[in-house]
């Protein structure tokens, strides 16, 4: 009681001062001075090839081994595509969940392959002397290096171009489903409580990869830690950050503020309420979109407050008088001078021209435009000769790539499609107005309605033979009312790419200039942008001032069915309904067991299943979730606010023996 | 799920209607169209009679007789000051609560009067007849009334003078306290969670009213219901709501929002700090000061919280509309012109004299300036002829009175007036500088803590019985530092004494001016801003969009756990530790009980402990605060997020018979 306030100023004095745990570091890189004085830990080469070899790459997420046997933790939300995958109306173990009684029971998960970091080779100098595209090189040595290897060579791109690597990877593709929680318990509280905290989500699920039909042997696993973490206890994250955009500009910074992002929001907003309109049509609609749905949602509420957090005057205060420094310390360079000094105002100058036409690019860019306009392109560069022809339109391979993903290309279900079309239309005359070309080719004179009905009455397109037949033969002369609708878009919807392209050109070339002048002034002391490669994060269980009070460091099961008391079971279309196994279990529960818990790491998308471990290498829990005050963490850290929320390695453990009768999966991560 | 961000929009949509629960009524003045149409309910005379009779006043409160025994349900914070009156260091009821096992047990509290009002009369006619101040006029009136029928009769004025009421109270003398749960439930959280939500806080107090040395049996009283509201239940809220500013003019609120507040607010924060410094000194200092700083903690985070919501731009845009109609209506009618067109600006000018001042008014106002300012003043005002004195100092009666006030004035602890003189001098210096008069004068040229130590080891005023003596003899000639000090500051407080009363008058004129010819435009369709009398508020249990989720509309004791569980007895120095009591009961304990619940009725302080009820009268909660977001509730009601936060009537009587051995008052509770 006798802090208050007073509290809050000294957590911000101490945690907005040079011992911030901001940083998705490499693991050749780690801040080892700022470990070792802040939590007096400095992990050596042993412990980070132990955690770097039981870590594996989900596509977007991130898993670990947690046993000798090969089995894998990841969180639900990473696992749910997959899950839905094996899933059927019948057997719904998104909705209702799966525990395999003995690996006989697994289920094999088609198409998902897990991916361990072997290898890591700094390739810059290399690259530097290569001739040509320095992109090109890169790739070059990647394709190299995996002939050599036999490994997944990928080429990584650090510090906006700065530094070029090389990542090999093994490859696990005999991946199967052991464990998931129902989806009610893994995402409780649902879209509401999606990126809040206090949290009370379960939101890990459980694989086991094969090697020839056996359980594979991880040469490196994690153990558990015997139990969660401590308030204030050191927790290192270990997992592959998306995408930041913490080395971009001011101008890149504001024109996503101004321009780009409300754009994307009003997009993804009605496609969203699309999505609830076709789910709301039946159990099956629900149940087909209910990933889809649940990803969109998820993005458009990171891009509401990710705008928010770009509002934030202290916070852009801080980017500017960043940027301000480093251009200094390049005007008084002659030579960075010469190949910098032009770079800030070169990007806000491609920025401005992709705000112009954020509008029209959000309203151009549905499914069912971008596959048409890419039939038409590619009917467009086979009537040219081959050497005029643009990248990716060359050689037979690349042809034969392109015609394979127009064939291909999922078109969901074309009762959605028509849903999200009609929304777009509509969005389109709203945003643009009536007298854009953009709106009259579109529409053609007609209503969003009218126009919607007479595309999808007619076109035959939606056909998945109709299609791989449009991408082999191609739609000349075609009638087809999908192919003269993207005909009359044509010339604005390339004029669209070519904006796009000469502008990524633009803020490629100048973001690579500025970041290696920082490297010139700064060193390796700033951490690379995230990549999706493998990154060290450290921090502690720490509280942030919230709601007018402290956000509680860790929620418990009691504070679960408190939650799910106060809202009872149909409250917003049943979002803290508890799965009837939590309901029959309530009486054999531990309730102060800690559930989900805050921390200061410093993460992102493509974070969510990273094995969060303490100094000795071991889980203590499982990172999910950013909470809302990190949502603008794509271009900046708020050490004050941003916290990583996990769920407690002992609710995992907790909810596999009482809750879900699986004392042999409980075992298994136990043993050592 | 399927709402998410939709379902805020349709809220929003919902409550800026017509059909906000906006409100503190008389209760004579019932918008009872509206509630009819929203709630399908019209309390009906007897119905206003009951609640009306079975409700008190408590000093700074209200109180409900909750038995045929003169049983009173009050909150734990209003009884605070009275539970604290009969501890002591050996029985400290404050800490430890306290439970009188029979009435013998009942401890009665010295000097706490509760009042019931007995009636109302509109004696606006009267007042307007009447010659001289109307002010003077309702005061005699009052006494008139009083000397008629016995009871206590206050003069009311509401409108800002637009209507002058009196209300007669039946006033009770010999109040006991029955029992005090302790003060680590009642306030759980602390400072931390005061006006938070979710919220666990116990904050009830049960006293017992006698008369003639016997239970007092009252007219009315309520029954308990059966078990606390449902979601989207009607709760209505029947007491004292103590001060609004809702009829006062933007002006007003920009002073407050950019001078007024910010100064006073800094003054808080000083004193709360050299209060802590004290408390931190021994457990007696901290128990001494417990009360005060609770109030201090309080009113800080009111009036930080408040300017937040002065900054809120919707908010303020909404009172400038509503403030322009008006003045347009006015100018459109001649009358109203002439007596109102100059009003707003009259009062503009007003606030922008006070907001000249505000911080050396600030820094002059701690309470031992103000005693030898009162001192001096009294000697000045006696040097003159009776005729040529100021208000208050003419008759012998007013005299004796500041003399006795003088006189007796409390001044809390030696120890802590010099920790609380020395912030406010260090402070005095930071906010105004070296050369500023005021500093000067208080300063003397010296540091801080220099003119500090002089003044409290010379000074011999902090002696109650040299007070005693300085009030009666006068302080001629005195060369204690403290007389000597008020001399040097005497012109400066008198200066600031004059803007105070000059612009006082100012704005109650032309307040008044403006709320009569907003009666003349919209009748009785607006209720009076609060006055500390009694008033009907209607709601309902309903969330609000916070912390990026919905506000959950309940908290159970199971959430207590949860939060006590998840920071653990000793974090923020035992804010979230539970009592002794608590962790023994916590097997005992329905866990799904209702706790603490939230409504949209228009509450503010004074209306702590006020009952809260169903259509039936009885009683379904006890309401003990605001959220946070509800703090700019002074100046407007957003119905989008203020809510009443209240204990709920189930969770009183579970912890009565289970956690405090009270069956025997649980039994009294319920008995019809």
């Amino acid at each position: 009681m006798k802090r208050s306030a007073l509290g809050i100023a000294f957590t911000l004095v101490a945690l907005t001062g040079l011992h911030a745990d901001e940083g998705m570091w490499t693991f050749d890189n780690l801040p080892a001075a700022r470990m070792k004085a802040k939590y007096d830990f400095t992990p050596d080469a042993a412990w980070l090839d132990h955690v770097r070899l039981a870590t594996v790459r989900f596509p977007g997420g991130t898993g670990s081994f947690i046993s000798g046997d090969g089995l894998v933790l990841t969180n639900h939300h990473v696992g749910h595509g997959w899950i839905e995958r094996v899933s059927d109306a019948a057997h719904d173990y998104v909705k209702n969940g799966f525990v395999a009684k003995d690996r006989q029971a697994e289920i094999k998960v088609p198409g998902l392959e897990l991916a361990t970091l072997m290898a890591m080779e700094n390739v810059t100098a290399q690259v530097a002397k290569a001739a040509g595209d320095p992109r090109e090189a890169l790739a070059r040595l990647a394709r190299e290096s995996g002939a050599r290897t036999g490994l997944r060579c990928e080429p990584v791109s650090l510090y906006q171009g700065g530094e070029s690597w090389l990542y090999s990877y093994k490859i696990h593709k005999d991946v199967r489903l052991v464990m998931a929680p129902e989806y009610a318990i893994a995402a409780f509280g649902m879209d509401w409580d999606n990126f809040s905290f206090p949290r009370h989500d379960l939101d890990f699920s459980l694989f086991r990869v094969y090697e020839d039909g056996k359980p594979y042997v991880p040469p490196h696993h994690l153990a558990f830690a015997p139990s969660g973490p401590k308030y204030g206890d050191l927790t290192l994250v270990v997992g592959h950050p998306g995408h930041t955009s913490r080395l971009e500009t001011l101008a890149q910074m504001e024109a996503y503020r101004d321009a780009l992002n409300p754009a994307r929001i009003r997009t993804l907003d009605r496609t969203r309420k699309a999505l609830h309109a076709f789910a709301a049509r039946g159990a099956e609609n629900a149940r087909i979109v209910s990933g889809t749905l649940m990803g969109l949602e998820n993005s458009y509420k990171v891009f509401v407050n990710e705008t928010l957090g770009l509002k934030d005057k202290d916070a852009m205060a801080a980017v500017a008088a960043a940027e301000k420094e480093l251009r200094e310390a390049v005007a008084k360079d002659p030579a960075l001078q010469a190949s910098t000094g032009r770079s800030w105002d070169l990007v806000a100058e491609a920025m401005a021209r992709r705000s112009a036409v954020a509008r029209e690019s959000a309203a151009s860019g549905g499914s069912l435009l971008g596959y048409v306009h890419g039939l038409l392109r590619l009917e467009e560069q086979l009537a040219l000769p081959a050497a005029q022809r643009g990248a990716g339109y060359r050689t037979d391979k690349e042809l034969e790539a392109r015609r394979a993903a127009l064939g291909g290309r999922r078109l969901t279900n074309p009762g959605l499609e028509r849903e999200t079309f009609l929304a777009a239309a509509k969005g389109a005359l709203e945003d643009l107005g009536p007298d854009h070309p953009f709106v009259k080719a579109l529409l053609d004179g007609r209503s969003p309605e009218a126009a919607t009905q007479a595309l999808f009455d007619g076109t035959r397109l939606l056909d998945p033979a109709a299609r791989a037949k449009a991408a082999e033969a191609g739609v000349k002369g075609s009638t087809d009312p999908l192919v003269v609708l993207g005909r009359r878009l044509f010339g604005i919807q390339e004029s669209l790419r070519k904006v796009r392209e000469e502008t990524e050109a633009v803020i490629a070339e100048q973001g690579a200039r500025i970041a290696r002048a920082r490297f010139q002034v700064k060193g390796r002391s700033v951490y690379p942008d995230a990549t999706f490669t493998l990154r060290l994060s450290y921090g502690a269980v720490e509280t942030y001032p919230a709601n007018g009070t402290l956000a509680q460091p860790f929620t418990t099961f009691g504070g679960l069915y408190d939650r799910a008391d106060a809202w009872g079971p149909d409250a917003e279309n049943h979002s803290w309904e508890l799965p009837e196994r939590w309901v029959k279990a309530r009486g054999k529960l531990d309730m102060s067991t800690h559930f989900d818990f805050i921390t200061t790491n410093d993460i992102i998308g493509g974070n969510s299943g990273s094995p969060m471990v303490d100094r000795q290498g071991r889980v203590v829990g499982l990172v999910f979730d950013g909470n809302i005050e990190s949502n603008a963490g794509r271009f900046f850290f708020d050490p004050r606010v941003n916290r990583a929320v996990s769920v407690d390695a002992s609710a995992i453990l907790e909810a596999l023996s009482k809750v879900y009768d699986a004392n042999h999966l409980a075992t298994e991560i136990k043993s050592k």
